[in-house]
């Protein structure tokens, strides 16, 4: 008994150390948490699939941000999310969010990712936050559909400034 | 000479003294400076007018959105930014923010502002922040679109919660 509960643990370790209990994307990258509560660089919102997003950063991203910084220095994090669209119920014109449907990550670290600009993806589905992705060959989804703003340190985003 | 600077330190004094320079609405409620780093509670879209929101909130506003709290403290305050919606250069599916339109504001204080469900309304547009209204009863047509969420204490939107 002691040592099927101390094999149980020990296979359980590398989970816990590198997400403390958090869900963790194939290439490694932990859910991140606390992104709720930062500052926002902008809202979008994308008829075709419905949803509307909104596209947090951390200290370092935010400072990137508004000072023109590029690249983004290591340690940037943005997180996009996005959430279903639907017509408030009061006032049919204005859409707003219903559904969480996910969370994305974007993680500077200039070496560490050097393969794919500097930046560590990570995508987290649904109420679960199931990890995306079979391997960590997802990320060429993503750093695919990013390159076109390759000249601006593969960041679609900018701020949303207001006078 | 000392007498004309006199008059005109006088003459400017009440402005100074309520807004700080900054520009006030007709009711006396000056532009509140820093919303745009307060946490945000959700976007909205609004297809009819092409505008994309953000509604922020100060720290008192966000633990009431969080912990559900109805009517809302003296001292919430929620401002909504409005800008002119586009299509991405680079990826033209998804709409994001382009120029700045207006800053709108709701202030709690359920003594002073009771004529209008406890809510001071202001708001300031352009890039130049001209405050709304003719008078101090621009504050009506502010009020009663609000009055459908008479429910939900006037407030129309929802904390964006994630998982
Ligand atoms: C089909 C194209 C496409 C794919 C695939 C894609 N993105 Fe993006 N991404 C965008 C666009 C466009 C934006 C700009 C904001 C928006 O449209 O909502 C964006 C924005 C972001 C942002 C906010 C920072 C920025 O660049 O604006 C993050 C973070 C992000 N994506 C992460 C990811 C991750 C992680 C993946 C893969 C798991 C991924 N993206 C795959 C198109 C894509
Ligand atoms: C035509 C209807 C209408 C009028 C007039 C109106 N509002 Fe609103 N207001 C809304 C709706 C709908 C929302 C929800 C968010 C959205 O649609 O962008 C809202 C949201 C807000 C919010 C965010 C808090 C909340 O209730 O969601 C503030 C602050 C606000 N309005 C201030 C004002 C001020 C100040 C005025 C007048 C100067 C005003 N509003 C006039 C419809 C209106």
């Amino acid at each position: 008994m002691k040592t099927i509960v101390g094999t149980l643990i020990v296979m359980l370790l590398p989970a816990l150390a590198l997400g403390e209990g958090r869900p963790v994307a194939p290439n490694g990258i932990p859910l991140i948490e606390g992104y709720r509560n930062w500052q926002v660089i902008a809202p979008s919102y994308r008829d075709d699939k419905g949803h509307i997003r909104l596209i947090f950063g951390n200290g370092t991203a935010i400072k990137a941000m508004k000072e023109g910084t590029r690249p983004f220095p290591d340690g940037t994090v943005m997180a996009k999310v996005a959430w279903t669209a639907v017509k408030h119920p009061k006032f049919p014109v204005a859409t707003i969010p219903d559904r969480f449907v996910q969370v994305e990550f974007m993680v500077k670290d200039a070496a560490k990712y050097k393969a794919t600009g500097g930046w560590g993806f990570a995508r987290f589905v649904g109420e679960n936050l199931k990890p995306y992705g079979r391997d960590a060959g997802f990320v060429q989804e993503c750093f695919g559909c990013h390159t076109p703003v390759k000249g601006n340190d593969y960041v679609f985003t900018g701020f949303a400034s207001v006078p």
